[in-house]
């Protein structure tokens, strides 16, 4: 599982001015060098230059978010480059809203896939819950072998199938659904925030918590004012 | 694989009545008992008696769905329940706009899950072509028999590690993609037909074309005039 | 201003069905007749029956709304006719989620506008107050007859307008903003409860909040459990 | 009525790399100073350096746009600053698929608003056609005439209400539909093309033709190629 930057639009000044456009109004950027006694200054790069929001515009981003005026976040805009297990990546494309994703597909490519392998594996909820996962099993390095010995034996029938003449559209039934499958997202901040919010909530799954941090990793140092408002 | 009709609102007079608002109109269907000289007349049961649109409603589902004038077709909403192998799930769910959907989670399943069994194994595209299949493969019948035979290994796997306590998030990864998934699935005659008209392409999968089929055939009698005209 | 019901689709059981698909099960009503000791039962008219939901059915209901699992909501459809002057209209637009409309066009239609007339003209917020209004302007009724001369005959030079051959696309520039459009609007019990607790809250414009309980007041009757459920 | 551009993201190559994650390559551009006997080349600027696009890369930009591939196009971003009169305002915002807009809200602010004053007023459109228009209207400069002062008038009732303490959101009622609104509007490429091609067409407003005109001629440079092919 991995995320890679590859590009974006906008920064914290952009949110700003979309919600300001309701008032005709337009702000800018805090001088590079200027002091500030806003307890929450925030500075930020651009163009080479260390700059700050002016304190009504830390002030109305919090507004913004505190209230769901989402919108003025969806001026911008995060590509990255996703890889995780189909399951995972299946949760990721749940999220629909103000998202677009292109995906590796098995119908084109027949290179050897990546078996995902977790770190543990990890017991059953315990009690009466229904979702999620406790401590790494007992016995999860046993299981983290047998796992490992049948997704690769599976990805080797795929691969005797592709080279038998198989079409790929079907050899792909055979595979494992802990193969990594690749893909470009393109979000806006407040799709990547509803998706940041829910996936690392403490009852979704591990893997994709792990995933939902790395995209935050990412989009933080971006839009430092706005995602921390907008995950808060 | 299986689509199953479960509910549905609207018909060829809704879509009509949807559209004529732009105009400040409403029409009504052609009485029951009425002779129509119009070529094209499809009638339909409503109430328990067969009506049928008026030749003017009639053209006018034709000229919208001729210039794209989705929308008349929107306000209608039919609801599916459908199962299918993962990767032909996957591109069904590739349909967002206008369509939802409700999926078993195998966060929170643990029953045995059904192998999907193509009919026969395809070779691959012939010269240049980079996606799709050829006819059957000659020892078709020898990978359907290994495919089964690591398919269910694969399943049993799956059912040990759950039975012995590993949490069903992770246990799935074992799982083959070749596994059925069920869902239920709501969207309206647009949306619908551009799921039908792409997927039943002769460059789609043949069991995405299969499963396209399957929807068009219970869409079609509830829709008559404007199934025809959107996916003609 | 008017919202009247035009068609439905599903009921507070098919939203705990669609909920139940991921646990691979279904419900049914609790039937007609049964005695429940559940504080908060309500009675549908099923098929000319008073039935109810079983008490797990109305808890998972709960759940779902308070966590914001709105998907087994849209596997509905509701389907309204509304008219609104032309900046309301616009408000009920920025829903865009899960909403379609088709309303009518000053492109094609003529006749003579309906003037929206306000029960009074309010006063402007007070202090710092950015949006919003007060209780009646002391001079109301001096404005409610301006307006009404005003926008009148703006209306009357319109007519005039179209009289004359001016192409009706630009005519209706001349109108005022107060003319009444009417649309069809149809959303899934999620986009409508979206719109009904934005549009309530005390901040939203007075004419919207009326707009919004009359929609309300529709949906709940066909909704009980899953309507209050939403907009609690 | 005016089209300003105010960021955006991505280029040809971009696209390109978007739709390559399907085979799991990606490319490059063609060096600076490179000879093409392509005879599309489009030397693009990029970091100061005109590039241009491998011959295979036109080409598989050219085969998406025809086969209705958009979402290679949809991992970009174009803001744009849009002044426009209500009525064509609201037809730009029909486009919702991909589409954000925030615009000025005449709730908060109570400046004096432009009117929109079109160089002719059309006649209506000959024969049976219901919609669009045709020439100048013979009198059209007594239209013209007539239009500006009522509409002038219109926006000095607006001014007096707002002066005497009327709440911004009823006092708008008064206004005329040709005032112009401002909005920012992000979009990417996929989902402004559907507007352009839709809005270009000989049927649409002469008014919006012109506004869909002004956004091409600031999206074809940044992404010439992909632009020619959406439009073609």
């Amino acid at each position: 599982m991995d995320v890679e930057y590859l590009d974006h639009m906008g920064n914290d000044l952009a949110v700003v001015n979309a919600a300001r456009v309701s008032f005709s109004k337009t702000s800018e950027w805090l001088p590079s060098g200027s002091t500030s006694d806003y307890p929450d200054v925030v500075y930020q790069n651009i163009d080479g230059n260390p700059v700050n929001l002016k304190q009504g515009d830390h002030k109305l981003i919090q507004y913004l978010a505190r209230h769901n005026h989402w919108t003025p976040f969806a001026h911008t805009a995060i590509k990255l480059r996703v890889s995780a297990p189909v399951p995972i990546r299946t949760q990721c494309f749940k999220h629909k809203s103000g998202l677009v994703e292109n995906e590796e597909s098995r119908r084109y490519i027949t290179t050897t896939p990546e078996l995902f392998i977790p770190d543990s594996f990890r017991e059953a909820p315990m009690g009466n819950v229904k979702q999620g996962s406790g401590e790494a099993h007992y016995f999860s390095k046993q299981w983290l072998d047998l796992y490992q010995r049948v997704g690769k034996e599976a990805i080797a029938y795929y691969q005797m199938m592709i080279d038998a003449g198989i079409c790929p559209e079907q050899a792909r039934f055979i595979l494992p659904q802990g193969v990594e499958v690749n893909w470009v997202w393109t979000g806006n901040l407040a799709s990547y925030a509803r998706f940041f919010n829910q996936r690392t909530d403490p009852h979704a799954q591990k893997e994709i918590q792990y995933l939902a941090e790395e995209v935050g990793a990412i989009i933080e140092p971006l839009f430092p004012v706005s995602w921390k408002a907008l995950t808060a």
